[in-house]
């Protein structure tokens, strides 16, 4: 399983001061320190700068590829500011995110074929936020059909089921786990989701995340968005791709404890 | 998911002494603790006490229900010794275990017939350790049939797919996940283990651990054997049960907090 780190977030207050006040010293250390805990890409996301984000986010590319060799994974619902991103961008680059939304669909579509990213779609469309798995398969498969067709590899697309609180749907963990393995037996599709939503009203959120990355990831979970400078959670997922026979001869995770890394 | 409480086994040395010396006071700590932790079930061995194992798991059990009321999994593999301790066994007991191996099956069936127990069934019979899933799934499934044609209803029954280290099997976990998948969708059949095994002769044994208990709950393991005093993996199960819709209103989840359980 993937790990792509979240922390340069404009929702987050520093990074948002951080972008504003261009200190590329402080973004480019949060995006070392990612790397350095085993985010094998980092996500950028300038949202919060409202008109700037077109120059924040090309900006934001530039120094953080300048300090770390991984692809980003442009965070974004602006065509504008992914153009700009992706223009400037070194290597693969994920775009987060398309959906099944007409206007959105073909807004964002051109910047995948043209850039050859891989592409993050969310399962929703125009009708909003879908209720059941049923209805995420049906809007994933809509996708996937479409995006392929357009001629977008398959490999080249992860699918977010859309993870919602289990404080408020009763069903959130077991709707997510169920979609995850349809997606993979059925659609023979790669999934990716950011789970910090299931936590969402608990106590104790880093540890109900942390119970959901690894089943989610036993589910057949293929990347994560998570804060990589969680160590427990990072052990765990180690640890994970240990038993999912991800990690052969259990290298990286020895490679980990040896360097004090796990807890 | 229920949690079996595996400290009182006479393989660890404290325990071994304790039950040498009948030192009941040690040993009631030992299943109070667990309880309080939240073990449902406390498992009892006394295999080690060799010749004495008889009188051992019987006094045992005794003393052990005298301080906690939970039904204790008897575990041994000597119908003497079974006979004893259900003899003096309150409430509804579970035998650890039965297997496909001819004399084993015959000496433990009159048992859970007798006394009405729930049996913890491994998948191996006269033929050794099973190598694949669908091996363990064709021993589950005519264990499965015997026993419920014998008499046992199949809530009584457990099976245990057998875990392997992963350092020595790379696909040891994935194996137990998909026979775990099997053994419920297929045979609508429970499912327990002792997990430890998996991370048998990798460094920082309690992440494995810890992770491989995430993942066998997401597959829907009905029953584990871990030490419930380890607070890290029991705040991940209580979460986990959260997740998977098991702990409704997560109100186990926020006592726990409250009561500062949770890490």
């Amino acid at each position: 399983m993937i790990v792509i780190g979240e922390r340069i977030n404009s929702s987050r207050t520093p990074i948002l001061q951080a972008l504003r006040n261009r200190d590329s010293t402080f973004l480019q250390g949060e995006a070392q320190k990612q790397a350095d805990a085993g985010a094998q890409l980092i996500d950028v996301n300038a949202a919060a700068t409202l008109e700037d984000e077109p120059d924040s986010l090309a900006w934001l590319v530039e120094i953080v590829q300048q300090v770390v060799d991984k692809p980003l994974c442009l965070d974004s619902p602006n065509p504008e500011a992914l153009t700009r991103a992706l223009r400037v961008h070194r290597g693969k680059a994920m775009i987060n995110s398309i959906t099944g939304e007409k206007d959105r669909f073909s807004a964002i579509l051109p910047l995948v074929l043209e850039y050859g990213a891989s592409v993050i779609a969310l399962c929703m469309d125009d009708q909003g936020l879908p209720e059941t798995p049923a209805q995420r398969i049906r809007i994933a498969t809509s996708l996937l059909e479409k995006l392929t067709e357009a001629g977008v590899p398959k490999e080249d697309i992860y699918f977010d089921p859309l993870v919602k609180p289990v404080s408020a749907v009763y069903t959130a963990g077991l709707d997510v786990l169920e979609t995850v393995r349809i997606l993979k037996t059925e659609l023979g599709a790669q999934t990716v989701c950011g789970l910090s939503n299931i936590s969402y009203g608990l106590p104790n959120r880093h540890t109900v995340n942390r119970a959901f990355t690894l089943m989610v990831m036993a589910a057949g979970m293929d990347a994560v968005l998570i804060d990589p400078l969680d160590p427990g959670l990072m052990s765990l997922i180690r640890a994970g791709r240990v038993i999912l026979g991800q990690d052969p001869y259990a290298s990286d995770y020895i490679r980990a404890f040896r360097e004090g890394q796990l807890v």
